[in-house]
């Protein structure tokens, strides 16, 4: 996940700031618009919307929630962050999907990047940027799939459930990013399953299997942490509340999103320390059978060895071996053997290794 | 115990903040109330109580505990939250069995949210959230199940023993915690001796056995760790009195209660410093072990191989080979491996083997 | 890269303050100066041009950009130090070429040094210490080599693109600086794809050239470490703007160059994880390995070895053994050998070995 | 040392605060109670006193020096607290001596407590919990066994050598906490021999009776460290000179100890970097005798094993084996060995194994 | 270097503070005392000089160096430092030379203690300490023994080259501090070079040689690290200036001394860090000839263990083995015997062994 994004960043390199090109995982031809606008008695959601209609839906009282995804239409951000009043260098960033979570407050408007995880059947954690602008009576979001975290908030406007529809666009603002924060979880549940899964087999089957899998949860777990810590910061800015666009009445909320964080970041940390315990625990299990092998290889030949020498002395034929010709030569030499056997088993025994 | 945590937090993804619904470990299918009122002259416990009845309870001189076992009734913990003007996000956090620990003050109440651990005879350590609610004349605690460490508690309010009786609201706050904190050096204790258990083993007998104790060991503490460092900012801020609810006269008992978190840190520390190093000594010993095994095995391999060569030559069945028809061969043949063995041995010997 | 640094800058001790010696890895005989002049209008490249023409092109309205190419005449350095008022010390360290990225401002002009980093096909990463003077109108700039990463300013500087030709000295220092952080972009590009190389080889083929490849990156990104986080304070400092040489609307400027030198901090941080986590997984799956080889070793020699010592029993020239005067003495030993054989499958399946 | 600390804490689960029961290693029945008081002109030791006796010292011009060794009668203790006034937490903490470092300034007096090492012949480090109180005109100290380390402190008092005597409680508070930070250079000498004599074993004798002393040493830095660090917080605070009892003229002295402490501090930290350093050449010295084990067995069997089947060929019994009959059969399969084993050798020497 | 140095301390513990005793490692019987004078006319250099000699060189304009070798009479040094008002427990310090490096203003006097550095042929790096006195017009230098690293700020002082014999005694101080860390380069020079040399060596030829090395480097860093980490507050307290005895023009030359420190910490944590990334690797290299030993003895063992049984088989003396009469018996013998090792081959091959 991690190793291909510088990859795409460099191809910025020597542009000027604020040049607008899409750097990022997820492409797509086209960009979507869709608004949805609602004040506690009305609701309504609009999509395809074309970006000229836009301000059509401002300047009414009610909140408005842009929504845009895939962002590979640069002209489309352009006109919208024109419409907005927004800095080149932000709009840069919206496209830039390889972004650290920051927030930024410019008076007028909030900027806030972070990241969206998710976990897919085959692929395992998938990482998406959204990009928030909160302005007194708008959020703009910017997505670079179809397909997100955020049903939950659209049901919960829909159906009236909770304050959401009788408060402000800060209010909106917040529910959208504490849907992504509560997503993160289910990603944990995942991986605590992935832990446990390869905690039954670590002891008993220590496969190169589980080491890829160990390495695998280990870089998921680099890139998440990368995600996850200066979100602490992000919302803790927010739940300061030293801008006028989030009003006192919501900083509780986001205190309560921090919370949440904080906590994701502990989990980041107990795992990360679990998965290093586990190839402490691996490695430890490997050496363990290796030395089982190397027990079962040493038993088997240090007693046949000397008997087998045994046997090869009376299998020499030089003429004059008195032993051969003795009528207990070969009985007796069976019993040597066993002797020795027996006194094998006993060191064996003694060394606590059968 | 930490594997399961977020499975649970994540089932609350997407509903709207405020929404009540129990997540935890311990699922029961009631909710019991318990009510001791005392002052210095008067002591009584009601039990059990309904939700209804509690303000029948409030508005008389002296100290409330209301005690309130299982959540699995979210409706009366509602009920409850409302008496006493809660937050619904702090009702959330009652119930949400898997927060941080960590202190909220609302002015008119205090919330404070820790772990309750103790050692179960064949489950190891187990945790259990418990929540209080400080407020000017009543403790409320909450717990995830019946059976706690407050008994030392009980029956100091019993026997009037030490200033209990005559103390209010906030020195019974205190005293709860102080007596979850106290128990937290039985499980230490008991962690003390399984450390000691392991060390008398190590390097004697490292068996995967052993090092499945020690990577348990490292999760609990992983888990324990998590649990007593945020409570040295729980207990930090309530010793720092700048609460009205905490008279100055008890702020040296959370001092007191704080000098206690700190050794506990220091603990956590130290056992995973030894829990490390015991990891160390399990992959040394292994190494040590599989060393001497090999030793073995190149002993005999070393001095037999060679000698069961020379048996071999004269094993052979060539027609001319003038050694066989000598008198003295036999005695000459077994005389050279005589000397190869005293050379071998020797040799082992220079090398500190034998 | 690193081991030969210390070596150079030991030739400067005991020499007094301010005595100018050319410190560095790259060694040429020479010195070039060019100057490019421009302003909203005009543009002009002046190379090459010697040190007493430089007064010339300053006292006009516009910015100059001086460039200063090889530091071997360092008369030639002493020169242009003299012409800027250049306090003795800074002289020193634009030639000590091995020196900490810092940021110093003396009020008239503000010294920058950091390090420009690119990847040479056979040679790995390369790095070049680069020192930036920023005075009222002009850019100095100090390269140890020929060929730099300014390219894409000086296109931006021939047409017009960007607000680069409206602005003053302080945005073409801003130019600068944001062109060599964004090449560090590029190397972390090559970083990311020898890892993903050496993952593709890492478990399935350990070998020693593997090791060799992680140690050189571990190595290198040591360096790129001791080279980016001292570059954090450098920019932070340019974008606090505390100096009157950088506008203020330049301020966000820098702090978009922060925000991409704190996202390669990340970088080096993820890289070294990895890189970590690669030598651990590498270890072990030389163990498994190892444990294959002795699995295959045991599983024959376990075998075999009692089977021989049955033949050699057999292969013994006693004259009274009755077995071999029987008819089916050979179809028996043969048959035991059979049994001993599939008593020892069994027992390494059971294992798991076969 | 650590295992047993926590053990002895939770005996005190869930009893009220300030009630007095000691708590610590060392048992003996009784609490005796020694008296020096002196002057510029005078100097008394008295002892055994009784506590009741005490106030009969006091008051009077000059010092006392109060010495409390054993801390078995808990009510002595109280009835001494109570003749100073000092707080029931506080003479809890005497009690317990599984204190962490701490001091505390209730104004009227200073409450220090730390722990006093020395190193026994055959217990190695022994560790014994001291508390001291400051006040005007009097030092306590509550030792937990006879036998300490202010020798040299009693010596300076009968000899007036020093400013000591013409000096009051602070000064003699000083000597009595120097005394004891002084002998843990003694330990870090102790310990610096071990390591020594590890040292001197560790590459060519890594038995595993070295580990065991690793480990050892190991634990010991762990407790010694955990023993020092809350120190520094404690002798910096008396050194910032915030409490009246100490006289400014005292700081510089409490400076001199607060260096030696940070001093100790790093010893800790280079001893456990050593240790840690010592278990990972143990291991790669393990690893490398495996090595050498490996390769004498590797070389022997490698030479003759091709050679015992040459002669297994022609120990054959068919008929018709032509060579049998040669002439030359016998040397020539004699030569054919010789080659072989020539082979070897040379293979052997290119791989630098012999 | 560092295991005697806690030896050392623990000879004064128990003595009152201030009582001068030489604690060291370089004993000689002798303190020789030179003074160099100069103005910016004037240069005299006067040794050797008596104790009661030093007050005629004072009271003159210009400055005097005053350098004292070898401490090994304390009255000299006591004598002196009552010439300057020196405190005894900064005489103690200067005697002590297991000092931490500090400083420390006491108004009219600064004191700094640090260690000189230096690399000898046979014995590697050693260490030596150095106090320094500034005063007004005088700067006190002592040294543990003959032979330091000033001869440059002689030089420069005899050919009055910079600005040394214009300025004051600030400037003298800075210069010898200067040269000692300009001194550490030369250090760190020696171990790039020791680090080469093992690196060459590492992969290829893992020798138990190159093991220790490699932990002679890693103590030899923990000690630089413990000299130069203090050095840091030093010289950062010199260049805030703080002080009168330090001219405002003299701090830049201190900022410089600074950044040279803070590089020399740089160097520290990289060549630790390369330290510890070789022992991976030495490791690493040993696991993997380990692994080609066992590969050479697998595949002999694995070849040779089947053909020898079958050799073995046709070996044994039964009187009915119809084999042993058949005409082509032999060469079916061998036929197997050839198949069985080419298929051994081909499975060693697909295994890529060979």
């Amino acid at each position: 996940m991690t190793e291909t994004e510088s990859s795409q960043i460099s191809k910025k390199a020597g542009l000027p700031p604020g040049t607008l090109i899409h750097i990022g995982n997820f492409h797509t031809d086209r960009t979507d618009i869709s608004i949805t606008r609602y004040d506690d008695s009305e609701y309504g959601e609009h999509a395809p919307v074309s970006a000229d209609e836009i301000p059509g839906f401002l300047g009414r009282p009610g909140v408005a929630w842009i929504n845009i995804t895939c962002l590979a239409q640069t002209d489309i951000i352009a006109q919208v962050g024109s419409i907005f009043g927004v800095h080149p260098l932000i709009q840069e960033d919206i496209l830039n999907t390889r972004q650290r979570p920051k927030m930024e407050d410019y008076g007028s408007y909030i900027f806030v990047v972070m990241n969206m995880l998710s976990v897919e059947p085959d692929e395992g954690i998938v990482s998406e940027q959204v990009s928030f602008l909160l302005t007194p009576h708008a959020v703009i979001s910017f997505q670079e799939q179809p397909g997100d975290v955020f049903d939950s908030v659209r049901k919960r406007l829909q159906s009236k459930k909770g304050r959401i529809r009788q408060s402000g666009a800060d209010y909106l603002f917040y529910a959208l990013i504490d849907s992504i924060v509560d997503n993160y979880f289910v990603v944990f549940e995942w991986i605590g399953e992935v832990i446990e899964e390869i905690e039954d087999e670590l002891v008993e089957h220590p496969t190169p299997e589980i080491l890829r899998t160990i390495y695998a949860l280990k870089r998921d777990l680099i890139y998440i942490r990368k995600v996850i810590y200066p979100l602490r910061e992000v919302v803790s800015q927010l739940h300061r509340g030293d801008s006028d666009l989030v009003d006192p009445s919501i900083l509780i909320y986001f205190r309560d999103v921090y919370d949440h964080v904080i906590q994701l970041s502990d989990y980041v940390e107990t795992y990360r320390d679990m998965a290093a315990g586990m190839l402490d625990i691996y490695l430890s299990s490997v050496s363990n059978r290796m030395n089982e092998v190397m027990k079962v290889l040493t038993i088997i030949a240090t007693i046949f060895i000397p008997l087998t020498f045994i046997a090869g002395i009376y299998g020499m034929n030089f003429e004059y071996m008195p032993e051969l010709g003795w009528r207990l030569g070969y009985p007796a030499a069976l019993g040597i053997m066993a002797v020795i056997l027996v006194i094998m088993l006993m060191y064996f025994h003694r060394k606590e290794w059968i």
